[in-house]
């Protein structure tokens, strides 16, 4: 039936050709980073200089971050009761939903809706605003806030980046004007953490907030493989998983 | 209770502080590309230049295919049928079994069971061993031969960038000579696909064959992203998916 | 932590000693059905003599339906990837999203609201202001219409069953109401399919329309296993999946 | 393309009529329970009496066995990171893999093999043949001994429901002689558990033993979605889970 044609503008594919948005895969394969295809794939362009640069930071930002998040917990458990690798992983993406990892999908839809909503007007007006629109609607601001790190050093790297390639949007402002304005509301400082730096980079390069959830999926798979494969390697099948004590075993504090 | 104490080598994890393999998040932000830190937290260790822009090819080549493979139809069902991103992932990853993306690992396996098995023996002698005995035990090669391409460009960018780097392990030339010995054997070439190229350059970089589906789920989770937004932004929900005529009609062939 | 101490309230297990919602595992087994079985562990309460035949009957009608919903293609598609039967039904499951078996979790939200909302009035009163409400909010009723079924023959018999005990509360006559008060508005019948049939029983029996979902996976499940090990046992793997001409060659019309 | 057609035995579907294994819906809703639709739907025809209620009891018996099992572990971690009540669902199954109910596959296919091999030899025969066996290869009989229930109370029940029914064949009568036979090679007794017995009674119904991790997930599914809806209800989301204290705090022991 004619209306069962229909379109992709992914990637086309012929014998001996895979061409990825119209870039051929062996081009890509010699002359873009990951990161940089990352982009290209899901936004249809080839990013700049710093864009790449932010785009690989994200990417490496959430590669893991130890042995308790609940993904890990979901990944480790498929494995422990013997399952595939693939099964494991698919496991630990499933956890990764509105309350782990959505924040940078959160944080990004409100910063979007709230500067389309408010063209023109300057970060601190829009954060002022936003902050006592939260308060009045009992509210937290996703992206902000951690409870481990007081301050997310990768926050921190993430702007410094942007910073150096002088690489600040309309997003990029209001989150630290959100930053600000939050302080002023509580009296006390509630940082940026790296889901809301990410919203707000990936919203100022112009990514729908509806692939939130993506860059931090993307970022954290490789992760997630190193639990699977270590409890594979290193632990009994049907072992108790959770909250147990655990120790960090791997090498010592190193420089690159 | 004691036993319910358990090791992990991967991250180390304080307030303030992100240590993956002993390395600090944010140095790792500024000086790795993402192919290195996935290199890294499976590996243990950081890779030579070589290793890098191996794996950095490695993880571009296999990041989309188009809208035919079966792990594309499990995200895009998924989605289809009204569920989130997260669940669009982990869908079209169940799919990536022994007969889907399960190439790299079982193609891996052979290879470094072989040379193992084979210490002190040259490429050639293996080689033909190896094809006599899966002839004899009318069992195919895994990673060589594809539906679509008579040769694979991937495979011979992937061999192009380690040959450019002098980087030819025991399974790099493994790999090439049972190319020949098939060729020998059946009389007509039947190419080492990217599955195949993937399976020989992650041995020689001393990976267990057990994490080879690893490298294929971490390179084409950003497709299959692509393939879930696309299909939430351009179809009504619900649609008949499979082999149904489609076109492709993104950007034109273009140059990077 | 005090406040790591949690409470469950669905089973109590002890050596020798398994009780579902206070009864006996054994006792269970012997003296209940497997329908009232999923009634006591989700209600916590044992169902009455109209609500176990209910139940057993919506459980059956969904059982299967064919070759060609997408939950099927799902677990066909992880399956013929390889996989193991258990990752092939969580790839089925993963499909039954808000489009896809989401209509009697919808259906019975609206039903039990507007019965809540509107304390007191009429079935037929609730139902002409609620398509009112529909039609000015462009929204569509969920349960009602089938894309094949003209008629679903597993409403008629579900509250032909009802009937037979006298069973109709609030939901179900707003539910046949809504039917009368459709069919007035569009000038022809949207007759209630199954999925508004199981959502209009269920809230009868008190069920929150949050689990409405749940009775469709249940139902579904052995369905899904049947096409899974189909899959294997008649299938080649990697075969296209999709909308593809097939025939029913299974036993003939016959009578239980 | 001619080799695209495809062939499925399980339902068959028309406007108004759905027959599962040629048995119209609505006659299987009014005269079949559950346990015996499960029966027809993946062995293709009707149950006996006796195989009706072992079929019940089965499916009765492994409905939930409390807070602890990896499964609830795996579907409450996925409703804990905020996600659908249907991904919970796929979370759980997707851990019951070989270490985790996958026992009655693995000691079905022990059982349906040796009997297979064995024709003609008497139980006891079998037996102590297949208990040298496994000592000798250094492999536990899966279906034995249970880390928690000295006797498994649901084993009694299964084989006193087949007794009644005088319902003994060649796999039960197996099953209990390797009961004999580990205790006189261990010197205590190794008492079959709930895996075991579903084992050996699927074995005798014919059920091919690759379909025996689905009579499990069958059962376990609505164990599970009570657990993900408790979750939903009853706690915070992301909360840690795991090994922690917890408490039962339902009805009291009661009679049915």
């Amino acid at each position: 039936m004619a209306d069962e044609k229909w379109q992709t503008e992914i990637t086309k594919i012929g014998p001996g050709e895979i061409r990825v948005r119209g870039y051929h895969i062996t081009d890509v394969m010699e002359k873009l980073s990951y990161a940089e295809t990352v982009y290209l794939i899901l936004k249809g362009e080839l990013p700049s200089k710093a864009e790449a640069e932010l785009m690989n930071a994200i990417l490496v930002s959430s590669i893991d971050h130890g042995a308790t998040p609940p993904s890990v917990l979901g990944t480790r458990t498929v494995m422990s009761g013997g399952n595939s690798l693939n099964a494991a992983i698919a496991g630990g993406v499933l956890v990764i939903g509105d309350t782990h990892g959505g924040a940078i999908e959160q944080s990004a839809r409100i910063m979007q809706e709230w500067v389309a909503e408010h063209e023109g007007d300057a970060a601190d007006t829009i954060a002022a605003e936003l902050v006592d629109w939260l308060k009045a609607n009992k509210r937290r601001m996703p992206g902000f806030g951690h409870r481990l790190h007081n301050v997310d050093p990768r926050t921190g790297k993430l702007f410094e980046i942007a910073e150096r390639h002088g690489y600040s949007g309309k997003h990029i402002q209001l989150c630290k004007a959100i930053e600000s304005a939050l302080e002023k509301q509580l009296g006390r400082k509630l940082p940026i953490n790296v889901d809301g730096a990410i919203a707000a980079v990936i919203s100022d390069m112009g990514f729908d907030w509806r692939l939130g959830k993506g860059f931090f999926i993307i970022s954290r798979v490789p992760g997630l493989i190193a639990h699977a494969y270590e409890e594979k390697q290193r632990e009994r099948p049907m072992r108790k998983l959770g909250p147990l004590p655990f120790e960090y075993d791997g090498p010592d504090d190193r420089e690159v």
